[in-house]
């Protein structure tokens, strides 16, 4: 019995924090932090389940927390998005991507996707019959040739992923970058997925942008959020994806038969950790600091940094070290140096090797010197 | 923009739970416990989050709970299951259910369910481009009739849905059953979905057939599991699917791109939870005592119960008492009696109305009675 998927493969991310627990390798690979989170939103689940919040929640997510997102999003973007209609709460912003695919994305239909790209976008527009139309970025700055994708729209195209900050270059999207993208969809009557989970992590006074603040983009678009970016919890995989109703009706008619509904007990402490002020407002100052660190350590080393706006992530070039590929060079430093990264490769359809590797300095101070006093000694 | 959806529908589980919450009405619909789960596994969830276990899980799910389900599973089916290669824990049995569907049903592909069915089948088939081909179980036993599944089998037979103890229905395959489906999938070489989340509420003695306890069924079979039905905690999202490597390893690339991995911390605590003899083996007696005192006390009422021999559902047959569609009735019963069941109509595909409402008795004697008491003024 042969399996349907077409050939996938495992996420990259899988492979190298493998790798890394095996050789005992400073894990820079996945993005997580290895710090705490905050002990109150800890509390907050706890007392939610000892309340007994722990059956189903509403399928599109607990009122609590629906009314909250609408009013952070009012707070940060002056938008208003309808709680009942417009907010479905997913596990995690991957299964918001997915569930979002899953419902717009049919036998046939072309997506495109911008190169390098996270690397479930592809699999996730195959998985649903979709044909994933590639367009690299500029290089070496990573920016979008909107002429380019004009050139490749085609009757079939149905949809548009951007991601902003991006993963994993670090880089963002300026406002005329959303200009050109409003067009194009206006006039061609598709759709836009926008993967805004580092939303918050953005750095040097540099602003998101996002499709929520440009109403007629924001009519034709599906923008997905992470709270595992935001709360520093990864593992309680929760996000959610904001839209217009008509297209919200859609999402959770996937959702409800991908998942059914989300964590009860986290989805309430999120709500009420939400409703004290502040906490995610000093999130680009923290890791603008983790980056300043990362970079300042790594001065001395053969590794040139490429400009990091946002994400959790710092491009390094070792082009003056090696010319071996990256996929070996990433290999490499964590078998033998026993730093983990990701090579950038691997989320580029076709195979550009610009001799990069991927950094992520959601980490303790600590864990990032250990890591830079290596990479300074290659 | 038009979804790609097949017309799938809103969930019957959130039309009546919505509908129970604004009427005030004593909610039998939705299967969920409306009691307390066991405090204990609440202190584990909370000391794993404190420990700081908050970040990704492993793809596949956490190597302690995988290495605990193996185990149970070899306690009560004295099967052996490989850790590394045939567990996968999804979030929650609706997750497991569609990322087996999405892994090995494509375009055209024709899956066999037998009607009543589970309203995710059917939709979730949908979703991937299959074809769902309905068999009516045999009335009023709701048995499988084995000749009329031979004569619906194509060479497009994918798979055959099955599910054990039966939800809506409460019935339970039979040794014969499996002997038969065992049969057809070898002679046919098709796969077996077999859901089986309510393995542990069974009730009078009678015996859970699972696939997995037929070697050579179990190698064309993908099972799925609840821990939300096991221990009480449907809201916690956790469950997992047990299937031989050459079909896990299908199911895990589709698994990881629609959520990548599952709530850490509910994870080790179930499998510490798990360490503890026992918790789960009293679980049918507690259910049966349950099923019971719900019988006993609508004695004298003029709904007619049908045998339930698993799962947290009673059946109950209104036709004495009216001749209005089930979907009228339970609507009826909702608004102006203020107890909410499910239609039973809904879950066949031909809306085959057998005058049958499903009861939900997985909840406080308390609630049993008061809803029991409703039901006898009828
Ligand atoms: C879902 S695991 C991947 C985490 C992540 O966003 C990344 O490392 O890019
Ligand atoms: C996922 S909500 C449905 C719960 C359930 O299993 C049922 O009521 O049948």
């Amino acid at each position: 019995v042969q399996s349907r998927l077409p050939d996938v493969g495992t996420s990259i991310f899988s492979v190298m924090s493998k790798m890394a627990l095996e050789h005992g390798a400073i894990n820079l690979s996945q993005g997580f932090p290895d710090f705490s989170i905050d002990e109150k939103i800890i509390q907050l689940v706890n007392k939610y389940m000892l309340q007994g919040n722990n059956q189903y929640a509403p399928m599109p997510g607990s009122p609590s927390l629906r009314e909250r997102i609408a009013s952070v999003i009012f707070k940060t973007y002056k938008v208003k998005v309808d709680l009942e209609t417009d907010v479905t709460v997913t596990a995690g912003a991957t299964e918001g991507l997915f569930s979002v695919i899953a419902a717009f994305v049919g036998s046939g239909d072309e997506v495109i996707v911008f190169d390098t790209a996270y690397d479930s976008y592809d699999p996730s527009i195959r998985l649903n019959g979709g044909v994933p139309v590639h367009i690299d970025l500029n290089y070496p700055d990573f920016s979008i040739d909107w002429d380019r994708v004009r050139n490749k729209i085609t009757k079939r195209t149905r949809a548009i992923i951007i991601n902003t900050p991006h993963n994993p270059t670090g880089t963002v999207l300026k406002e005329a970058d959303l200009i050109e993208l409003e067009k194009i969809v206006l006039e061609h009557n598709i759709l836009v997925i926008s993967d805004e989970v580092y939303e918050r992590l953005i750095y040097d006074n540099t602003k998101h942008q996002s499709v929520l603040t440009r109403p007629a983009l924001a009519g034709h678009s599906l923008a997905v959020f992470s709270f595992g970016k935001t709360f520093h919890a990864t593992g309680w995989k929760c996000g959610y994806v904001i839209a217009p109703a008509y297209l919200s009706k859609e999402v959770r008619r996937a959702h409800q038969f991908i998942v059914f509904s989300v964590n009860t007990p986290v989805q309430m402490a999120l709500a009420e950790y939400m409703n004290e002020e502040g906490h995610y407002l000093h999130l680009g100052k923290f890791y603008q600091e983790k980056r300043d660190f990362f970079l300042q350590q790594i001065k001395g080393s053969s590794f040139e940094p490429l400009p990091s706006y946002g994400s959790y992530f710092q491009l390094l070039s070792y082009k003056n070290i090696s010319q071996k590929g990256d996929v070996e060079m990433a290999e490499e430093l964590t078998k033998k140096f026993k730093v983990a990264s990701i090579p950038v490769s691997v989320f580029y359809k076709n195979e550009t090797d610009n001799k990069l590797l991927r950094f992520c300095f959601a980490k303790k101070e600590s864990t990032l010197e250990k890591a830079a006093t290596i990479l300074r000694s290659i």
